[in-house]
């Protein structure tokens, strides 16, 4: 049941940064909602197949693009492609962020600077940076203010296939963040808005710890109690975390928190939900690694949040027991053990708001 | 993995009142960890066989029970085995409480009171009372105050499978929420306290209501994004109605909110779950509920609930579509394409707390 496209936004010339799966995907929807669309691979093979048959040979290979979308690349695009732009959009890993945003100069003028969205999820390893910093490192305070962030139960396939999808659009400059709403809503993607970024990039960062616990929890044959108990009490611990932070509470109950962190924790498509389950069927890391091809993007948050977890000195005793399991060798069943034998507690005891680590990055953008 | 049962509390009396699944299921939890248990059921035969063999002929007819589970009635006991008793449980549908506590005649005296543990979940039918205030109405404030109220994802096999499962434990007064949680507790029954049990008490009532949604978007072939997005935005709902009724945002963040709401709405065995199921198939209300044998519990709860979004005000479009499927003849296709239209909107709008009816059952509690 295909839902027809509705102009929500007039057309707009929008580059995306990173050919990869959610890049590509997005690109897609830009597309098939008559946006004219620039999408940027550092791979060449993926912009000639692009081009010549609106194919990408690397990701959603069973998918005929949008023809609105020109592939360019391999090399980052310059100032000539980016100043006719009303639209960036960034998709490319965390981990490249600071590069990349380095490279490409943007506008600190409002006027002549397009609209900035940002997919990318994690803490940039190294320094636990969330990307809102890393742009304001880059870019300056009043880009970072500017930036908005999507993020939300979304797999790229079904998003191609036009089932119907929401996403939480969150920025602290609300404009911005309708703005990018509009560029993105059709009947079948509905977008939400925020004024919490802080907290829509935590919950994307941690809900792939947690993403292992229910693994593993299902690797150890457990059933549909525990799931439940798993994303819950995750829910909680994020929440708590969270708030330590500095970011809303409440911004874990939406999409990008609880919404996404059911679809990670539900789906053995999910790279860290899967390093999770041959854990609990009695793999060891190494071994999963090394079969993967690359690192699960939640083996790397759980070492940066195990160090965010005792500097804000909160309780989350199931990133902790994760941490312990994949860096401190402890065995997965004791682990559990461990874990269900904590004495009865109160269920939420959220600590005093306006943590730490959100006051120094809002004073870095002059929001303090 | 069956772990050891410990002693978080000293044996204990306990009678729980109803015989179905999941008072069976708690009966045998309770019996496992070495209480002295009485399970009222209104079935002669399932008291003559749970004594006789350890069996329940109509739920878990796979299960033998704990020994140390005695069954009685099918007459509603007496107050000679009550005072006796150091917990009464009542696990009868809300239905049938006013006129079960009525008989009851509770010893006001605090003293004298066994602890009080309710399991039900649901909104009367005609008054829309809560539990709470059933209690309230039939044995006085001071008994509901004490009150103690048990919610959480937790399906009846897996308990009895010793699965890991947890669950919430809300009273307005704490010692008694901890009296409860510690009962209880074992390290495959993990159990949390809070202190908002109207929050606990919507929560159960209203899940039901989304699972049918949940289930709708299945039928139409919907697949993970959809059914992530409908748990995310009725979550979202729920928690709006429940601020808007007086309860805390917060609780709907927990065990008995989102946890139960995701195991329900992820559930092909849920009833609430196969309406909608069957609904988004094409199937009509009556066929499905004539073959169901009984009503599912969330399509009376959607009527209900319809008048309190009314009296409150406040936006809830998927409830709203649910019962105008449900209620109001329109068709499930059509449904959905008015429900995704629906313009963008703010993620997360919360009305004033401390709205109207909580307000009035607090009074009628002394705790305004």
């Amino acid at each position: 049941m295909p839902s027809p496209t509705r102009s929500f936004s007039p057309t707009r010339k929008v580059l995306i940064l990173g050919g990869g799966n959610f890049g590509s995907c997005l690109a897609d929807h830009l597309g098939d909602s008559d946006h004219e669309v620039f999408l940027w691979s550092r791979q060449e093979e993926v912009v000639n197949t692009l081009n010549k048959s609106h194919r990408n040979p690397a990701y959603l290979k069973d998918h005929l693009f949008s023809a609105n979308i020109t592939a360019v690349g391999p090399e980052l695009p310059g100032e000539d492609l980016i100043d006719q732009m009303d639209v960036l959009l960034f998709a490319i890993p965390t981990q490249f962020l600071r590069e990349n945003l380095t490279k490409l100069h943007l506008h600190p003028d409002r006027e002549k600077r397009p609209l900035l969205i940002f997919v990318n999820k994690g803490i940039e390893v190294g320094t636990h940076a969330l990307t809102l910093e890393i742009i304001a490192d880059t870019c300056g305070a009043e880009i970072a203010k500017a930036a908005t962030f999507i993020s939300g139960p979304s797999f790229a396939k079904e998003i191609v296939q036009r089932q119907p999808t929401s996403v939480s659009v969150a920025s602290f400059t609300d404009s911005e963040a309708q703005r990018a709403a509009l560029l993105f809503h059709q009947p079948h993607f509905r977008c939400y808005t925020g004024n919490d970024p802080i907290g829509l990039e935590l919950s994307g960062a941690l809900k792939n710890v947690y993403a292992i616990a229910a693994g593993a929890a299902d690797g150890l044959g457990f059933q549909n109690n525990t799931r439940a108990m798993i994303i819950t009490r995750g829910l909680s611990e994020m929440t708590c975390i969270g708030t330590a932070y500095g970011a809303s509470p409440l911004t874990f109950l939406g999409l990008a928190g609880v919404g996404d962190l059911f679809l990670t924790c539900s789906s053995p498509n999910s790279r860290n939900y899967t390093v999770g389950y041959r854990l609990g069927k009695g793999e060891s890391l190494d071994s999963i690694t090394n079969t993967l091809g690359s690192v699960a993007e939640g083996v790397t948050t759980t070492k940066g949040l195990n160090e965010i977890i005792q500097k804000l000195g909160v309780q989350a005793p199931i990133a902790t027991t994760v941490y312990d399991v994949l860096y401190g060798g402890k065995d997965v069943q004791t682990a559990v053990r461990e874990l269900m034998e904590l004495p009865p507690t109160k269920e939420l005891d959220l600590p005093p708001t306006a943590g730490g680590p959100a006051k120094q990055l809002l004073k870095k953008l002059g929001l303090d």
